[in-house]
């Protein structure tokens, strides 16, 4: 069987076939890393130039998981992918409530969307947490109102939610505020895959097991 | 908030953004929807020309659910992304392991990826069985062996693995193959999100209560 079947020598194949792409983006090594396993996680070279990371965001993220913040997630798919071993290190963990009882019963009186419903029951408890949306436009819109209305201050938002109905616009009226840090990619672009590879990108930063 | 919240809503109009896209590729009505739902789970129209459905694909695997047949996955983001409500109506369920004690300890014995152990120990379950590989090549190379060399004949292969390393070449010989039928997107595009996509679609086809 000729292909390479090591999972270090695939990733690291992975990222020096990643690394002309980003080249001219004068990236730090800390933001080459989160560009990296994005471009990874979709197989997508253009995605270079629509990620956006926020100043603040890496370090905020950072400071997060070493307190011990949760990180809460719109969809379980995104709860699944995030390494937890790592977090657990840290005393965090990965929190959806998609699907909850009480999260259905909320949105279908609402007549709005699961992950949106889930977002508002969390409410203060995405204070000082990281927020990260895969999937849910909804989610995402609903997350910064917290921020905006009701004064929640999560420590960071990754939000990279797909499609064609409200990604776009949620992920622009998330890079255009400045009060939370972020990443997100602009356009209609994202996924679960997406959100998964930015919070363990950070999440590897941390871990001393891996270089 | 000047957003649509109303989940069929949402579906509907994204399925109206991309109909001109695929427009012109004349698709069966069931090929319609699997085109819909991978572009929707990418946010990505360029991968209209790259999906690959054999003929026969969607019949077997409809086929396949129908009497109860399993869906093997290669990670545990497909897994848990799968409609599970729509499979065990119909009997199956969905398995994954990849996180298996025997799998990490076989793979690490063999210095092969955890999810390609997992395909091999999974071995004759696969017969007339679904897989649906998202993220790993080496799951999916795995599988063509098990095809090739021990004569497992699973009702339909959803390969879409991503990246730069294998996910294209392994997506090429599941294409060139004609004993498995197959749904693919080719090069190095994919992911679990368009796994999961692919697998639902099939799913809804089944599902009276959708229309």
């Amino acid at each position: 069987m000729n292909f390479i079947q090591n999972p270090a020598q695939i990733e690291n194949r992975s990222m020096e076939i990643i690394a002309p792409y980003i080249a001219d983006l004068n990236l730090t090594f800390e933001e080459t890393k989160i560009y990296s396993r994005i471009i990874h996680a979709a197989g997508d070279v253009e995605y270079a130039p629509l990620i956006k990371i926020h100043p603040n965001a890496i370090n905020s993220a950072k400071s997060a998981i070493l307190r011990g913040a949760n990180i809460f997630t719109d969809v379980e798919m995104v709860r699944t992918g995030i390494n937890k071993r790592t977090l657990k290190n840290f005393g965090g963990e990965v929190l959806c409530k998609v699907a909850d009882d009480d999260t259905k019963k909320f949105a279908t009186e609402k007549n709005i969307t699961r992950s949106m419903a889930a977002m508002r029951i969390f409410g203060e408890k995405l204070n000082g947490a990281i927020v990260a949306v895969g999937n849910a436009p909804t989610a995402l819109f609903e997350v910064l109102r917290l921020v905006r209305e009701e004064n929640i201050l999560p420590a960071a938002i990754i939000g990279v939610p797909v499609g064609f109905v409200g990604a776009a616009d949620s992920k622009a009226e998330l890079a255009a505020q400045n009060k939370i840090p972020f990443i997100t990619v602009s356009g209609t672009k994202g996924g679960s895959s997406i959100a998964v590879a930015t919070v363990n990108a950070i999440l590897y930063l941390l871990d001393n097991s891996r270089d």
